[in-house]
């Protein structure tokens, strides 16, 4: 080498990613017995909302993101000659990316929609008659959309599956399976229906279930597994918490719900601290201010955990990422697998 | 399933496809003799405008396309390591993913090119010069460039195939190939030269062949087949209804054109109709008034068929979606099946 | 055929690319013995600048790219499985798809961000967050950027190999790479440690090697082989030639620079005429003046070749083109060879 400009130049890259969890997810695959009836339900299915899922189906995708994250060098390519279409109308790098990859590792091919003024919806086209043309393209659809209604429209005119990928204020199912995926990775038992009392988790999730899609799937799964959770913290400082219906829903399903509005008090009897940096309000989003910013000085309990569905602002520290509350990058990194999982069981593919 | 939002959201998606047209393929392809000598002649050949193909050439891309729709179990990948080059410097989503999902299915990558203004052509680079580039990265270019000399331009520089996906107000010969796919797919006597004279029909193209690049195209195509139409009436109130030597050079080939500007008057008697939404006026466009606008209360002929390149406006309602004289979604899925019997003939492949 | 529109259609492609050099690959890959070890020396590393190459780095690496461009029939690909990320945060359809080119040539899958505008970074999100999400979605990451730290910044958070493709004024090192390839292909003793005296060459470059990153990166391989060329005349009528210690560096390595202002009366002493359209000054660009443009009355050297790494402007006509001194043609195609090569080297693939 000659005179470098940076030492990082001369450096290769690290053998081995340290990341936290990343040694995991063999642990969860044997925790868990196979049972491939709850996933052959899923074939040929479109999936929209967190709600379509019981929690055998939740464990299953599971148990097959963890194969695939655990043993990769057995991947096969079932999707070979299948191809998926990805529209985001509404852009998203990191959603948009996570999916794509996902299908490339299972061998598909991609057809994107990136930009939404190219459209024939810009220019007056039906969802529906999106539906029906998509038919002909591809074998299975990804959409995200600010209009929530988008997706049932487009469903009108599909006979192959559409998956939601975030429609407005509304769902972002698969979000939430990569956050269930996080958790159950870092305590195995919280799937396990016949769970000790020591070994159950208090959560706070910061974020407003009324209008933030991630906060709502999450609910729905966290729902499934009422077990496993003494409390729900939604921390907020909002006045419409819960959206209609929202709360006694999920009451019923067995969660048990407080609202809070200081985090510095609930942290340190957090085990799962869930932070979100956007509220979708109409078109537009805000902040949520400094009082709900987590740093390596805020008052963590010991063992803690934090998860965040990135891109992060300035509610996240970077001084965190060293740490063992580092929980965000595993639930980023297993946001691929869950979806591998997912998109396999949802097409005919070869066996 | 848990509480579902919406009924949709659990059922599977139907088993079978029944749209109209679904299973005529395999009728067409043992209708028609095989002739490689046709395709083989199209090898590293350019496709810009339907004047290239003879009826031989159109009669066997139209049975290789029910080939690869009849029995898509038996597609082989014969483009693998093969790369389009999907140029849209005129944005179409529908053109594009038609193209692509085509090259995908022959096993093919895809380079696509959707932002115009990012290109060295939004910076003054030639056409022949970006012609010139693209040798270098791949096997075949699809184009659609809203001056119609741009694809003239790009080949002074191309030593690869390039296929007009819409010049201008000039050509669209892949949607004419797709429109007549559709029409022998209805009626298969229409491709053979001695057809009866009972079995002739009367096509009404609602549209203007002086500025639309579709009924250019497809004018062109029913010319080579003059004997299968007893009359072509073009519907319009426009004044300028042919280019120059348009009508005589169709006629030449024998179509017997009349125009007309009464869709009304004359629907009972049309067996096919075609509609169009768009009529290109320089680079904009305008849509035809509603007395061109086809819905299940118009006195359309028993058995007659609608035909539409889709994208619709409101010039088709959605109520003729579920009648017999819906064609229009047969011509759209059909589109990505002549794609491939034509890619397939202009490249070098793998065999 | 009926009636063609213009001669153009109705001919075949040509069978055989006559472009300048398309004959040199298979003479260089004979004349450079195989070194397995300096290609090895790449794995795992990224590409940010041409000073972290040596002379036997780029000797195996152009060795590389004329194997895959004189023997393509005997290509594997072994990169099928892998994803490359190509993220052009600046715009450029050339080198993305060049890049692409060659990913593709190799088997691998793509996923492409091109509108800065959808991403995280333009909602604040830091390349370190950005760079730590790319390793969860593919094996290789091509940027370019016009903030010539944002690479720096993004490995900060990646495990995974990055690529330069141009980092704001600062390096673009695989097109370096091309332009040696383009050189070496031309003149095979300028590889050699022990070239004859009169073998050497005199190589002017029009441009500022202060603020043109093709330049710069250019110049930090050329002063690896300083025994093969009699002088380096940089061309310009610019103050600030170069940056801090760039001419010091260059002159330490070996090379004899020397600056003109005068392209005519440097030209009829030029084996090699380099000439760049573009001089990034911050975000803006301006154009050389007429003063500085080639044309076929230019007094070129008889034998003398034209590089540029395309696109052009007005500096450099066309009517050069069916010339000997185009070698311009065979510096692009070379591009995705050389491309290739470092390609496979960086990334850990399928022998």
């Amino acid at each position: 080498m000659v005179s470098p400009l940076n030492p990082i130049l001369e450096e290769a890259l690290p053998e081995k990613d340290e990341t936290a969890g990343i040694e995991k997810p063999l642990r969860l695959l044997k925790h868990v017995p196979e049972d491939p009836a709850a996933l052959l339900d899923l074939a040929n299915h479109s999936i929209v909302s967190s709600r379509q899922f019981t929690s055998e189906h939740v464990k299953q995708l599971i148990r097959l993101a963890a194969k695939h994250e655990a043993v990769p060098q057995q991947a096969r390519r079932p999707l070979v000659g299948k191809i998926l279409i990805s529209a985001f109308y509404e852009p998203s790098t990191r959603t948009r990316l996570s999916f794509e990859s996902a299908w490339h590792r299972l061998g598909g091919d991609i057809m994107s929609i990136t930009d939404p003024a190219t459209t024939g919806i810009a220019k007056g086209e039906s969802f529906s008659d999106v539906g029906e043309m998509l038919n002909n393209y591809g074998d299975l659809v990804v959409l995200r959309e600010t209009n929530h209604q988008a997706i049932y429209r487009m469903m009108e005119g599909l006979r192959i599956p559409i998956v939601n990928a975030g429609n407005g204020t509304d769902e972002h199912p698969t979000q939430a399976l990569a956050d269930m995926y996080a958790i159950f990775k870092w305590r195995l038992e919280l799937m396990d229906k016949d769970i000790a009392e020591n070994k159950k988790v208090r959560i706070g999730i910061v974020g407003l279930p009324s209008t933030m899609r991630t906060v709502r799937s999450l609910l729905y799964l966290l729902a499934l597994f009422p077990q496993s959770f003494k409390e729900v913290v939604i921390i907020c400082n909002e006045e419409e918490v819960f959206s209609e219906s929202q709360k006694e829903n999920l009451e019923e399903m067995g969660l048990i719900l407080r609202v809070s509005n200081d985090l510095k008090k609930e942290l340190p009897k957090l085990d799962i601290v869930y932070i979100n940096s956007i509220a979708w309000i109409g078109d537009d989003y805000k902040e949520f201010g400094q009082e709900f910013a987590l740093s390596k000085s805020s008052p963590l309990k010991k063992g803690a955990i934090i998860m965040h569905p990135l891109a992060r602002g300035r509610e996240l520290s970077t001084d965190l990422d060293d740490t063992p509350h580092n929980w965000y990058f595993a639930q980023a990194r297993g946001a691929v697998f869950i979806r591998m999982a997912l998109l396999t069981c949802l097409v005919q593919h070869n066996w």
